[in-house]
């Protein structure tokens, strides 16, 4: 069993950090009592509109694929801002940045999208090597890296500690507190689907691998009740976080 | 300096390879003596459009970022394609798919951009695992791999023959004939960019690191007559290619 030197309260950790998203983050969970992250994997802009209303209430984090909307206008952007404000949750574009830094500057601003002006955070693959960073750097100001390779990964956070403010990862990568940690994947149920995802749940992602967020998709999207659904796992989520206390 | 057991000539391959993209791109540099690729990064469909019209007959792909146009329009995807019969070269949407299986299918078919309906070829990032290859091989019949990590990349693409034609590298990886092998970051000169891109020549590609492919961009793109210096880099490519059977 992993266990940390030190165990910080959501609000002691906002406190211990630099980045202002990381506070903004931190003290949203604290406040609104959630360590859950939506994963808001749909085709169409009035589902994740509907989604990100009911739901936004009890998230952290609304994660979005704006690139799978089949019927995308700047109006979905300008929504999905308007209701992070109402709220009071992060948008993460989870876009995956894989290019080189010239490549990934105008995938981030430019374009149809133009993620830069809506997204709070987005993410990329370290693997490119550090272009990458400084290529997304000089537009955005929140980013997470996805940690295939926990060694590149690690290394790049620490160096770009004003920039990266945490890890995708399936188990905690680091004790330094400033760095949140987010896991796909989650359902109340263990299990997988035909393409080689494989879930956990909110108690190991939290207790067990100590990781910070939770991030559901299908569990909660796909649910006859999502809103219940959500409910239910921010309370999974945020009570295997209290546990960490007792 | 590297020597492979055998150098095939394109022809050679073309008769050898099972997949019916390669053979067709094999037969493409054979036929109009190029093993140029351009890399067209720019943001206007206009300029596109009219780079591919132009510097069509020189090469055998045009790699395309899709997401960075700022005046996206169905019509542009029709029209490359088109071009693309016209000038007989094949359409590679650099899109670095690398995320989960059900995800990518998404991007790849969904979205405003449904890339599987004008794209010849698509790429992708290994890390996620075989998820990832099983997702895409749903929806489109031809894939590159991008080999940062080249055991992981080896193995997938042996595994995927049938579907994986190549990678994306920068030195050969396998001398199995069946995979060509793509390089970017190509110069006449060698060099760098500010965000950490280092630049190769055609020579040092296709000679000394026996690669098949040269992808150039902003070496044409940006060059003061982009159809002149194109045939250059055909013609340095190609006669590099000559050399090894000399």
């Amino acid at each position: 069993k992993t266990t940390r030197k030190k165990v910080y309260t959501h609000s002691e950790r906002a406190a211990l950090c630099q980045h202002p998203l990381t506070q903004k983050l931190l003290t949203i969970m604290d406040m609104k009592k959630t360590n859950l992250a939506l994963s808001a994997d749909v085709t169409s802009s009035k589902q994740l509109l509907s989604l990100a209303d009911s739901i936004g209430p009890y998230i952290c984090i609304l994660k979005t694929h704006i690139d799978i909307l089949d019927d995308f206008s700047p109006d979905v952007t300008a929504e999905l801002r308007a209701l992070a404000d109402k709220h009071n949750f992060v948008i993460f574009e989870d876009r995956k940045f894989a290019d080189i830094g010239r490549t990934v500057q105008h995938q981030l601003s430019s374009g149809i999208y133009h993620i830069s002006r809506w997204a709070d955070l987005v993410n990329a693959h370290p693997l490119p090597g550090p272009g990458i960073i400084d290529g997304l750097k000089q537009i955005i100001k929140n980013f997470i890296i996805i940690s295939y390779s926990p060694t590149e990964a690690i290394e790049m956070a620490e160096a770009n500690s004003d920039f990266v403010i945490g890890y995708i990862c399936q188990s905690r990568l680091t004790d330094n507190p400033q760095f949140l940690h987010m896991t796909p994947g989650v359902k109340l149920v263990e299990g997988g689907d035909s393409l080689g995802q494989q879930y956990t749940t909110p108690e190991d992602v939290i207790r067990r691998k100590t990781c910070d967020i939770i991030i559901v998709g299908r569990g909660i999207t796909e649910s006859v009740d999502p809103v219940a659904t959500a409910i239910h796992y921010q309370q999974a989520g945020y009570a295997a976080y209290v546990s960490l206390f007792h």
